[in-house]
């Protein structure tokens, strides 16, 4: 019982890995394509799971774990509501999964998947309590605590919906002043607007910041003392000893988390824990999904 | 082994209890005075416990619990900072009650003590995940988790200085936008001198609004607000069940809590929690104190 398969089910892409613990054997990478349908989805996720299984011993396999975008069901498996994933509200991809490949399945939100992954593998290894955010379209969370993923009633978390300026920006969520108003997508072209006069890609600005343009570092600036912000409010009420930060916007490293951490030293009135990239980047989700499994699933 | 002696020292005040469990057996009330020197009011303390033995057999009585507000080390009992009480940092009350008394004592703060007694026998009682707030010259914090006081790198729970407007009002920790700097004697002096004027004392603005003056009940109204901004924070990274609010102008009831909910309900991405005032009021701080010999301290 060596390996296990993990699934990281994006908006956009979808990666399938065989993994033994932190190791990645295999990985399949496809776009998700939702507006083709489900069961179109379904029947790639499944080729893919297929092709991976053909080049191990099926009794070595532990099993299967998924990480979707959105609210879950872990007992059950279900997708409860995947605003990014049309289609597939109320749907259990364990039981899909279960009954296509006799093998047990284990689903959790996608950031948790990551959180899971960078905890017991990645930068987070060496402490107990540890608090994972994911820049992207928004911005997810999860909270490791005592070792644990925390759930609370359910959806703890949410640390994208911290309000960090009582009458602030709109946020997707229909309320105002959010960090993740501030610290996303949203954010980030929110920015570049006044900056550049108009949006550009993300990938573009920090390419773009790499290569010394002022603007640029002036953007990921602005986005990262917010995030210092948020992070400064984290620090107060958890005191953790790490903050872990994946996500596309992440990729900017430095031109992020320098200024967040700058701020986060300035505005806590803990002593500030350390603040991270993701160990394992863009590969954190299916590690974290792989290690489901072998956890047992989350309670 | 069934009596213990809690001991909440207060900025003001002191109280000095005989408890069995949630039962408040005698309780003996003095005001601090911590201008007349630790000398002067370890004779007072010592007195008190005295007393309260008097009325017991000693070898019934399991140990001392004491809860002082500042940051304390619970492993020596050590008072490190206690800016509310002059004259006392890095002394071990612990040491000097286990000499005079032969009892085993432990230290928390006093927050950390009101949530012990809360969770173990009040509004807390029912409930995995819960939070406590004692509002009144500050905003303090303390947080439960898994039915166990959850401390971080040590300084968990500092809620007070969760950050709510990022530019916002001036704290007393020298920084800007905390809930603290909205929601305690600053936040009820500034509404207090827009609304009326002037600086009145809260209990008199309580004693108002309770009579159905508009002005009173505004004021307790904005307080009431922001902190509902503080909870709907803590509701998005925690999801709790409960939130217990203590202190000396949580006091005024639903004058306070009743439009904290209602902006809780408006800004939290997650299920409100039930939020609810301190049940054993006053003395939750001593009864909590009382149970850490009981539990054998904090770690």
């Amino acid at each position: 019982m060596n390996y296990s398969i993990g699934l990281d089910v994006g908006g956009t892409k979808i990666s399938a890995a065989l993994v033994q613990k932190d190791k990645i054997l295999e990985k399949i990478k496809m776009p998700t394509e939702s507006e083709k349908g489900r069961p179109y989805v379904l029947k790639k996720i499944t080729e893919a799971v297929d092709s991976l299984l053909k080049n191990v011993d099926k009794a070595e396999v532990v099993g299967i774990g998924v990480g979707f975008p959105g609210l879950v069901d872990v007992k059950t498996g279900t997708i409860l509501k995947a605003p990014n994933v049309p289609g597939w509200n109320n749907f259990s991809i364990q039981k899909f999964l279960e009954s296509k490949f006799k093998l047990k399945t284990y689903l959790a939100n996608d950031v948790r998947a990551m959180a899971l992954g960078e905890k017991n593998y990645g930068a987070g290894k060496n402490y107990k309590n540890v608090i994972c955010l994911t820049v992207g379209t928004g911005l997810g969370g999860a909270v490791i605590i005592n070792n644990e993923l925390y759930c609370g009633k359910g959806n703890a978390g949410e640390i994208g919906h911290i309000i960090i300026v009582d009458d602030g920006e709109l946020c997707g969520c229909g309320n105002k002043g959010c960090l993740e108003a501030y610290v996303s997508s949203r954010g980030i072209n929110r920015e570049s607007k006044k900056v550049f006069g108009k949006v550009l890609p993300p990938l573009d600005i920090e390419d773009m910041a790499r290569k010394g343009n002022a603007k640029a570092i002036r953007v990921y600036a602005t986005l990262g003392r917010y995030l210092g912000v948020g992070i400064a409010t984290l620090t107060s009420v958890l005191d953790p000893e790490v903050v872990i930060v994946g996500g596309g916007i992440a990729h900017a490293g430095k031109y992020l988390l320098g200024p967040a951490v700058e701020e986060l030293k300035k505005r806590s009135i803990n002593r500030p824990p350390k603040v991270v990239q993701a160990e394992f980047g863009k590969d954190a989700g299916v590690i974290g999904a792989a290690h489901l499994p072998i956890m047992g699933g989350l309670k």
